[in-house]
């Protein structure tokens, strides 16, 4: 689990590096980011698989593999990682496939 | 509600005309399209959801009328409309206000 | 000069009507959006610019018409909106050429 | 033919508008596209398909109007019309849908 | 060539991978995919420089070396590839170069 | 410093295998970008941030470490670059803060 272990260390130091600049309008788009995906009217699960099927159209491992984790975190399973990644696939088309790749590899690494 | 009536009466009918050329690849990538949002491991709801919220990061009116449509026809709420749409406005960013506004104009013209 | 006054009307209305929901999460991505833009570090001159440049080469006609009207109440001169506008053209490539058409349009409609 | 017409009418007028500022950068820039589509090692028609695709891909309906008409001009057949639009939706994936439906549209409003 | 390899060995890997869920959808889609490039109204080597052009618009690395691979394959001359690369940077813009480069280091790198 | 110097190397070897092609066209595209960033209606300084802020918003990390570069040596105060990179937090949403990642990790390997 090793690339993933590196991508959560590197993704915590440099957030913390950036929100040390105290810089008032990053600070808050860092937490309306956080609270976008708090339970409401949708479920924490369901809006975290809005942020990877937004995260695989645009293109975007690193927010990919964040969004994978989380989703582990609260329990979606493979058959609805699959769903989920088959919308982006059709929505997206065939330049989404190396994210594809690269989410099942990510999917492979982690704990199931 | 005459806006959205034009919208579905156009895209009937240009995709019947797409799919009257019978050219193989275009006609199995548009099954292909609506079988993906079919019950799954995830609910409709779920993947209509994902469908409104790829489209609005990649910035498509039409695409976003479409899945409100179909959000609207599976009980999708208000309040859930709003919370998918401002993960879209975090993931996507201001570029996405525009595309906000149309979601709301449909919103607004829907027969509740 | 009515194609920019009916989109400010337009612009208007909808915001308003975004807000009226009350999102939490919206409402502050709004305020968030229109404080980016205050003096700061930079000027507001330039963060006007760097909106346009932006909007530009992300093809937002929209976002274009507004932060070309912000320009010019900032004293933006011609010859500063055109080479802004060709960086913008040189980054993003022919495929903006439309949205130079829209800019320029937008440009001939203000008072001078 | 109107909507072509008028599209042809509205693009020749504002390219020339933008010319007219003689800003070095836009100028050298309009001819280096146009340059672009020039008989070399690949025939002109190979390249305005290539036009066509790109233009798909990146979602612009000026663009792929602009392009059918050159492809058109250069003898490009329905079927190849098809084939290259299937390859910018297979690509694209279903995001670019509204844009096959304008690319049928200015396809049938052609003299074939 | 050992880059090239590199990429061969790990794309050839993860579709096996993504393909052994049996997800109906996925499989599908990939087919498809394959399908887009035969010969057909346009011969496989100008769907593959679509394909190429395409890849280097929506600046997909992988994408390129895969579709360079596949022409390479069909006979596509240097000044063919020179040729299709620049109509790709005109329409997308020196936001395109990094994948320039890219490009041209897997042409370098491949048996001429 | 050595990951920029690592890229600058890249990137002056790669730009020059690149033009010994004498690709008529790929020569010209070049000379026109390095045009636009010239001292003209707006400074170089400001023509540097709208090339960092367009690059962040199309998401393109060299781009990014190439801008970063030349609007240090024209005198970018770490402030001016917050704001900059703001705007295009802002304007791109979250899907570009891994590019925020990187260029606050150019920032701080760069000599002040």
């Amino acid at each position: 689990m090793s690339a993933i272990d590196d991508f959560e260390t590197y993704r915590r130091k440099m957030n913390e590096r950036i929100l040390s600049t105290h810089h008032k309008g990053i600070t808050r788009f860092f937490n309306l980011d956080a609270a976008a995906y708090r339970e409401g009217a949708l479920s924490e699960k369901t809006k975290e698989l809005l942020g990877l099927v937004a995260s695989t159209v645009l293109r975007c491992n690193d927010c990919i593999t964040y969004h994978i984790i989380q989703c582990r975190d609260l329990g979606v399973t493979r058959e609805e990682f699959y769903d989920a990644l088959n919308v982006a696939l059709v929505v997206g088309g065939s330049i989404t496939i190396p994210h594809l790749r690269h989410a099942f590899q990510v999917l492979d690494e982690m704990v199931p």
